[in-house]
């Protein structure tokens, strides 16, 4: 009897460069039968969330932060040659050219193999990120679920 | 009778917001009883310097390093939407409000857990940084000692 | 009977000090009988460009991309303090000055240390780089192989 492999991705950064990276090594990872979860934090929440708007009482400093990150997979930055929006527009181009599905194609893919995505309980309260503005089946968690499925991990990443 | 285990991070960052997942991390894992060791090279180290101004004799290069670089944890800059200071001053807002430990204070809390702080000799040389500028009690070390932990390591990070 | 010990790095960066860090790992792993591997995708495939201009066939988009891109190691800026090109100069006198190899010394150090070098071909494909742009002596394979790799790892790191 083999043991079931187990990768875990922290998805710190909020780049949509990066997030495709993450994307594709954990559904890669999950097509191999690993145990797959990316545990996002800080500006990797960005990637969970819904791309409309949703009306919630928040103080100053919340309402501030929820206004300057991007709303959702699909508006998040380039780490490199982000050129005010044009980058992420050139790499979505050459990825729809090359066949290669998009982000929000990606963390959807993810969802289907059962990839187990978390977002940072922590790191919300501190960015102002309520569960309402998150998307649908994810999982609430905080280091202490991080550290003890990352113990056990084959491959161990920090994105 | 269970091995214990091993966290390893290489800090490589000098962002406020990435020193801060990679210490909660380490503290994360040391009170599981993981035995942690977070390996400061290049940016990172600027995390270990003390506040105060060192007054030593360097070279023209290393002194234009040491000025431009932040004097420890507590005043460097965020990886993303830093606006010119305003974001680290936003996160430290909301971190207290949350009481969330501020970056100095996860450090001290690191090394009471025993988790052990090296600063990189190769890249100390490199920024002209010398050991009267870093904290105190922390180790010091190369590479040949960061790979002779991280591979026992259960977790090992590169932030 | 010991196993050989593996060390995997995903080289996703392409500034210049991040990669300085993944080639020092590299080759200290290597010097201690690891098998290592590092898997340059995104940005990272620009330490692998050849620094001379090769003529090729490429649509508009490749070619854009190919022109803004750094044409190999000696030619990627800083992650921090890049101050336009002056902050690696100032890095790689400090470097010659304390007799550390450069980043093109770095990596034919792994080669000959026979680190297995491989360029994503996916993200090839995106970017519009061609074999023909890449060094001599690298591998090609997309992230099953670098799975197959790293799930046996005892570092694996994201740079």
């Amino acid at each position: 009897m083999t043991e079931t492999k187990k990768t875990t991705i922290v998805l710190f950064s909020g780049d949509y460069d990066k997030a495709i990276a993450a994307y594709i090594i954990a559904n890669g990872a999950a097509a191999y039968d690993h145990e797959v979860t990316i545990f996002h934090t800080f500006w990797g929440l960005n990637a969970l969330r819904k791309d409309e708007h949703v009306e919630l009482k928040k103080g100053f400093m919340e309402k501030m932060f929820g206004k300057m990150m991007p709303r959702g997979a699909d508006k998040m930055g380039l780490s490199k040659m982000n050129f005010a929006g044009m980058g992420p527009k050139m790499i979505k181009s050459v990825m729809k050219k090359h066949n290669v599905v998009s982000l929000p194609g990606l963390i959807e893919m993810a969802q289907e193999q059962d990839v187990k995505l978390v977002a940072c309980t922590m790191t919300m309260d501190l960015l102002g990120l309520q569960k309402e503005e998150l998307m649908e089946n994810i999982d609430y968690a905080g280091v202490a679920a991080y550290l003890a499925d990352a113990e056990d991990g084959n491959v161990n990443l920090f994105i």
